[in-house]
């Protein structure tokens, strides 16, 4: 294989996932640093809307993205898990820290916000705000499916859930971020990896509909996301996020 | 305060929760260096079995784990979200990296294994192996509280939502936790933090008859675990995790 025209790194990604933020983020490095990758896109089962079985020959999960990295030692190349594959991504080959803030252990206490900040929202993504919306996604299309007679049981059900567990986890972690955006461009000081993980989830919050109107500094914050040119070249290479 | 009487960090612990991973990291860290804290034991509303209000006066998310550190800036001295904590506390007090893989940029190709397994760990837990096992959890208590007329009907919903998505991505976890226990002792080669992350999910599927007997790797894994002084401490502390 002809590296240069291949390329080192592969991503398999999948259309409307979480895959779509390491397109974006190879985007980034790629426009910063000339980083080239090659992009392998792969359908979800239109019955199932699941990630095709063949991922699982890649990596055992078999859930994009999977990202290639045939400069590492063999058998060790396939990485998964969105987060770990950015974080992975960042210590390779963002050189000059465009992406995710540095501090030393010794400035941390003084100096370390950023970084602070920075790993909140890498894991608050997928640890607290992504897990009650896919899970009420899960439950509506779960009553969408089910039977006439059904239906006004498994609303209650889904209602009572919502109402007891999902609405408040939602609400609460995009109030915590419209006040975090009320005084600051981007979630961790300068435009970081963590507006790339957080877009997804805030995102698929407005898709929903479970994002205010009067969230302004969140509206305005995704705005300026969707304009920077990388997100504008992973929209094209790989389709709309969600 | 007296520092020395009260210690510079607090831990807001709610009982049977992932902040019982914050207590043992501390317990580690206790022996290791001698880092002392302060534990504050919060119970959860015995009507909703979710963290008291009062949480919210501290963290603007009212979940636990919170960690106060006040040895940072004033307003910035209030951590949330388990694995932000965890990467924080390692940064600012395992100074001899005994609970973190450290590899420099250049050697991360080379020697990076340990390095890229932990961060895969740090971010599968909440990412991918935590939510189905939440979901299920939730599915199973809303069944149970039904009225008898409309179980059935739910049972059907939680038997077709766990076929659809959630045992797979729970089993499939659980052997790939399986796999590489099989031919290492810790989940990124020597014990770390990741052990500790990954320890309440699989711990919780146990909990659950989620995992196999035949799972002996895993089972072992649990057993090292939960022999490490300071995993006792923990409990002896804290209570049982979940």
């Amino acid at each position: 294989m002809d590296e240069r025209e291949f390329g080192m790194i592969k991503l398999y990604h999948l259309n409307k996932s979480r895959s779509f933020r390491i397109v974006w983020l190879l985007e980034e490095l790629k426009l910063a640093y000339g980083l080239d990758y090659q992009l392998h896109t792969v359908e979800r089962d239109a019955a199932t809307y699941l990630a095709p079985d063949s991922l699982k020959q890649i990596h055992p999960m078999g859930k994009a993205p999977i990202l290639i990295d045939d400069s590492l030692p063999a058998g060790e190349q396939a990485l998964a898990e969105s987060a770990a594959i950015m974080v992975y991504l960042l210590k390779a080959y963002d050189s000059k820290a465009q992406f995710h803030p540095v501090v030393d252990a010794a400035a941390l206490k003084t100096h370390g916000k950023a970084w602070r900040d920075y790993q909140f929202w890498m894991h608050f993504a997928e640890g607290s705000l992504m897990p009650p919306m896919v899970m009420s996604l899960i439950l509506q299309k779960a009553s969408a499916k089910s039977p006439w007679f059904a239906k006004p049981i498994i609303n209650k059900l889904k209602d009572g859930i919502h109402r007891m567990i999902l609405d408040d986890n939602i609400a609460g972690g995009l109030v915590l971020v419209e006040e975090v955006l009320h005084d600051q461009p981007w979630l961790a000081d300068e435009f970081s990896a963590a507006d790339i993980q957080m877009y997804l989830a805030v995102y698929g919050a407005k898709m929903r509909g479970a994002l205010p109107k009067s969230h302004q500094h969140t509206h305005d914050w995704l705005a300026r996301c969707e304009s920077r040119p990388a997100y504008v070249s992973a929209i094209t290479l790989a389709g709309t996020p969600l």
